[in-house]
């Protein structure tokens, strides 16, 4: 079966980059540190409770804050807020303070202990509800326990390695 | 804690209108039926495998007719095929047999059973990994067994409720 040849896989992983969604830093505080890390990778699973989910590798230092703390925030980036995710993108919170440079600005949160991000579309504090592996990734479940939008705001999209910003509008669903 | 009271969950449930996603329509065929959804709610959860997700509410048809077929397609709708995911998210596949009016155009699959749909930005043929039930929804794993993709195409966005196309591109990924 020509699919399980190794060139085949290669072509099937770029399923990846083939969505488009909205850049959301995940913000995770342990003690005294914070850290944040870029995810594209989260949607919602859930109305009633509000839930979503955020899937991050195993390997990535939040990722296992996220276990011991057992909260995240989650901050959807605005159309301008393109710096914030190649920064916490690019670089290791187990090298540097990513707060240091001052482009992630914490905001204090209402409900949980870790703080999300000034000047975003919307922000969300999250507490784990579940922790899933799959594949290379973990599936962190999150119930909503405030939010705050900003509705002046448009978010940053991700598709194909690209940033762009939402375009023109084509119509309302339903 | 105000946070539990019945209004602020009413608020905190418009975290799911935050995100923005592609969006796709998830076809899958049981016998001689076969049906199609519209799903917003799929992102990719792993590289190698090359896992993606999409969560489904289980009074849905789609989802009862995956959990017996074990596989799906995932067509992710490109910026002129608005009136697709309209056309698919407004029936019910109980009532309506969603292809007879060839709006939806299914596309010979080249792996699994069910068929992709035309004209799309992207295809992917599925098998089913795990269910996992989770509030109101179930997250369908699937694996991509095989991609197809139109470069030419940029995928539909779903935001707050309205379609938009992508707009200005502001930068490259890393």
């Amino acid at each position: 079966m020509e699919w399980i040849k190794e060139e085949w896989m290669e072509e099937v992983s770029k399923s990846t980059s083939e969505f488009a969604e909205s850049v959301a830093i995940v913000t995770v505080k342990q003690g005294d540190k914070l850290n944040a890390m870029t995810a594209a990778w989260t949607v919602p699973v859930s109305h009633r409770p509000a839930l979503v989910v955020v899937h991050i590798a195993p390997q990535r230092l939040t990722h296992d804050m996220i276990v011991e703390a057992k909260e995240f925030g989650l901050s959807i980036l605005a159309d301008d807020q393109m710096e914030l995710s190649q920064h916490a993108g690019t670089v290791s919170g187990r090298k540097v303070d990513k707060f240091a440079s001052g482009i992630l600005k914490p905001k204090q949160p209402k409900v949980i202990q870790t703080p999300v991000l000034e000047g975003c579309a919307a922000t969300m504090e999250c507490k784990l509800e579940k922790a899933i592996s799959m594949g290379d990734h973990t599936i962190f479940v999150g119930r909503v326990l405030a939010l705050e939008r900003d509705l002046t705001k448009k978010p940053l999209i991700l598709h194909r390695g690209t940033y762009y910003k939402l375009g023109e509008s084509v119509g309302k669903y339903y």
